[in-house]
């Protein structure tokens, strides 16, 4: 008899429910469900008050009504019998924390709360703990916490202590009336089974969790300020498991809600983007998941816990048990190539664009491909949204150099996406240098399905590159964790094993570009040592700029 | 009586004349006549033939048609009595030469020679000889030729010896023919005048001529080619004198002509450049007069000789009497804006300037001129067409660093004409190390009508721009000459103190941008020395460019 998972993948915007075969991975229904409030950016939706900028909240319900609608949905549109389905699991962005009653009532439920901002759940863009950031850096750096090289020297100030910190300071009262403050991926578990567990995931990459450590002790806590001492003691008292152990069973509540079975397996959740690589999948240690967007992120497990320069994370069991799984970022990628779009196209391009009916960057594209390698004479440091990895910079800025009278835009383009490959090129050396070879390299995101680019990161890179078959693959790596949680594998490597899809595309390095690309990539490795490290030409500019 | 002197000023594509009282440098009319078979660069105009790239000649006929109708026409207009006029001086492009005949005849006249493009004149910007100039430039190196100095260490293509190689290589016939291969600076005042001598300007800056060393050896042309051994003896055999020395009267055949009284003096004359200067009002050593169009070009005089890095040339008598002349460059200033304009912005910018009627480098400079000094974070290196003084380099090239995902197109702009005035201002500097200090500045050419750009270079250059206040100061610089040469003045000093009009407008450097321009400055010379001395990067893209 077929048994089936559902895999649940909350976004920014909307989440999405996948039905999947458990035996093969194959997807037999999706739906799709926009949160009704979206992201709570610009006005309150309870009181209507103005946020301040860089402030993005969510409304916990829309999360729970989403999966229902979702759910129902796959389950209506696949007309599969409700018993044959055994688990559900899920990923979440994060970090996007909300604070609960006990009971796991949101605060912002409670009359007494709901016009209270910070009662809300913060979601992972919510950037305006950035002073609390700051002090958590500060004081970490003083007391030269040994736990702040694992995230390359910087905790964001998208990341769970500063978001605390942030309610302490300005809202105490929601602090003190929150029995949790936990990450959305472990509150929706818990709301359809009853049972709290924190995922190792999350709790590694977002909340400074460490499996041999455990979490930041009370006193940093209480010398950033004595109000948060309790806030891992009390606030997240919860045991800290690997993604797809069973938490529970589904809730009668629950059950009925979903048209589910009651007592089904709900298994611990995960990040997003560390769910794609599980649908994309990579089961074993030294395999590169790479994925490409708007910024770009690396993530690859390794038997060996090193600290690589600039890292933005490693977190042991973050994804699979019993590896170190490590994530590294470049800050700016699919961004670049927009900004230069936006602002550095003339409108003679945009006119042959419409006339072609494609859009400028296709236009670009197909001009940039009749390129030869270093035809062009351009370079480029690909630090217009500063350095991640490796020197996790945000002052660093964009350097474009071999510029003459007859540069034209797509010879520009064309550097701008060499530039980005470069960049990932230097991770993955970076990861090397540490002893972490990496010996296979899987795509995914907006980014991989542009042919044009993945051929230069190919010729680039100098190894072969797989494109993930799956756009869903973050919602099928969540129906994995469903899978395993109810039993149907032993560990989660034998799910991906069974389950992920062979790769859609074989990307293959262009032997004929590699001395020229050499060449170029030593190059850009001295622009990054001499502006990088030695100069201080960009940090001046910087403060120039901002004395303004 | 009032006195009159005609000023002819030779361009690229047309000629000028004015009528100039002599007193007070008044232009009393202008006339413009284009050439009528304009630059030849494309199909010769006798033959029909197809040119090479890079070839660029004129019809010596056209210069006298011009002249002819231009001065009836200035005449005519003015009404005044022809008697009254007392001399001509001319300005003329250079190196402009053709071969002749003993009698002055152009060789390209000949029915003989009619269809070999060698017999023609060759215009300045005839950049066919390259091949020849890399072999003088090699073989100067080699020989250690001191005179290379004079010229930053290189001879261009455009300049007498590579255009005379090139004939003496591809047309001995042509090159054994011409009695004579001289300037058209100085061919025009033969013409009508029936004298041949050379002016030192043209002679100084184009053809190797120094005052004390004469011309370049016969032994060095004679390596060369052997047949090019009796270029300077025979080919140009006439006395050297600087400009507005007399060359001797108007013949009666011309003065018939061109409508004028027969023995009006006719002066020796002088690049267009160098003429600009003299209409633009200096007369003194240490005063830098700036030519700013699609390049600019820094002329300053002095008392002493000094070698200044990478200048284009030093020549005693090249302008005044007794003072050396020097003259520096940039590579590209307004052709750098102009490819901004044309490839990096996009159509919203040009829709905007089509709806409010101005051009989009109007726009440009009107949000350009709202950002405060250093805001944008940029700092650009302006190589796009190669550094010319200092480093007299071709193949370093362009970089613009600073670059983030809000950079705007004004932001750039503003960046790439702040790059252009510390470009001139390190010339500026580079003189007075040499010490030759600059104690005035004026400015003339299409640039300097452009006020946010003139602002700018007050402010980085920190020093007051008078601007220059004729449109017409090469044509009033050659009508000095010819007032000089009848004898109006005793020296050319005296013309132009009294002829020269006051400055149009001064530029009065902001202070308060001062210590801002600075720290860009001291860090716009870093990357000149980085890049232009101690890296080899851009060289390195370069030939990887140049292999494809």
């Amino acid at each position: 008899m077929t048994k089936y998972s559902i895999g649940l993948d909350f976004g920014t915007e909307s989440a999405r429910a996948v039905l999947v075969d458990t035996a093969n991975g194959a997807i037999i229904a999706t739906a799709v469900e926009l949160y009704k409030h979206g992201v709570i950016d610009d006005y309150l939706t309870t009181s209507g008050e103005k946020l301040p900028p860089d402030w993005a909240l969510q409304w916990p319900g829309d999360w729970l009504e989403s999966t229902q609608i979702t759910i129902q949905k796959i389950m209506s549109e696949s007309k599969i019998e409700p018993n044959n389905v055994i688990g559900i699991g899920l990923d979440f962005t994060a970090c996007t924390i909300l604070p609960t009653l006990k009971d796991s009532t949101p605060l912002c439920e409670l009359e007494k709360y709901q016009n209270n901002p910070h009662a809300f759940a913060k979601l992972w863009k919510h950037h305006a703990a950035q002073p609390q950031a700051d002090k958590v850096n500060a004081l970490a750096k003083k007391q030269s916490k040994n736990w702040l090289a694992r995230y390359g020297g910087i905790i964001s100030s998208e990341w769970l202590i500063p978001k605390a910190l942030e309610i302490v300071e300005n809202a105490a009262e929601i602090y003190q009336a929150a029995d949790y403050i936990i990450e959305a991926s472990d509150w929706l578990p818990w709301v359809l089974s009853g049972k709290l567990k924190r995922n190792s995931c999350a709790a590694g990459y977002k909340d400074n969790w460490h499996k041999n450590d455990g979490d930041v002790d009370s006193k940093f806590l209480s010398d950033l300020n004595p109000k948060l001492a309790n806030l891992y003691s009390q606030k997240l008292a919860a045991e800290v498991v690997p993604a797809a152990t069973k938490i529970a069973g589904l809730s009668q509540k629950w059950a009925k809600k979903l048209g589910l079975k009651e007592g089904i397996a709900i298994g611990a959740g995960i990040i997003d983007a560390h769910s794609a690589l599980l649908g994309g999948g990579i089961s074993s240690p030294n395999q590169m998941f790479m994925i490409m967007g708007t910024s770009s992120c690396q993530l690859v497990m390794s038997k060996k816990e090193v600290l690589a320069e600039g890292i933005s994370g490693v977190v042991e069991d973050g994804i699979l048990p019993g590896l170190f799984a490590y994530e590294a970022g470049q800050a700016g990628v699919g961004d670049i190539f927009a900004w230069f779009v936006k602002n550095q196209v003339p409108s003679e391009y945009q006119e042959k664009a419409k006339k072609q009916n494609i859009s400028v960057h296709e236009l670009l594209s197909n001009k940039a491909a009749k390129l030869k390698v270093a035809e062009s004479g351009l370079l480029v440091l690909d630090w217009l949204n500063g350095c991640r990895t490796p020197l996790v910079d945000a002052e660093l800025s964009g350097l474009v150099l071999g510029l003459s009278l007859s540069t034209k835009p797509e010879e520009i383009y064309r550097a701008l996406i060499e530039a980005t490959a470069f960049g990932n090129r230097l991770i993955i050396e970076n990861f090397e240098e540490q002893g972490i070879k990496i010996e296979r390299l899987v795509s995914a995101g907006g980014l991989s399905k542009n042919k044009f680019l993945m051929q230069i990161y190919a010729d680039i890179l100098q190894h072969e590159i797989e494109l993930a078959a799956s756009e869903q693959a973050s919602a099928l790596g969540a129906a994995m964790l469903g899978a395993v949680a109810a039993g149907s594998y032993d560990n989660l490597k034998q799910a991906i094993d069974k389950m992920a899809a062979k790769p859609k595309e074989i990307y293959y390095p262009n032997l004929e570009n590699k001395t020229k690309y050499d060449i170029l990539y030593t190059e850009y490795k001295n622009l990054v040592n001499y502006f990088g490290k030695q100069s201080n030409l960009m940090k001046t500019l910087r403060s120039l700029k901002n004395s303004n």
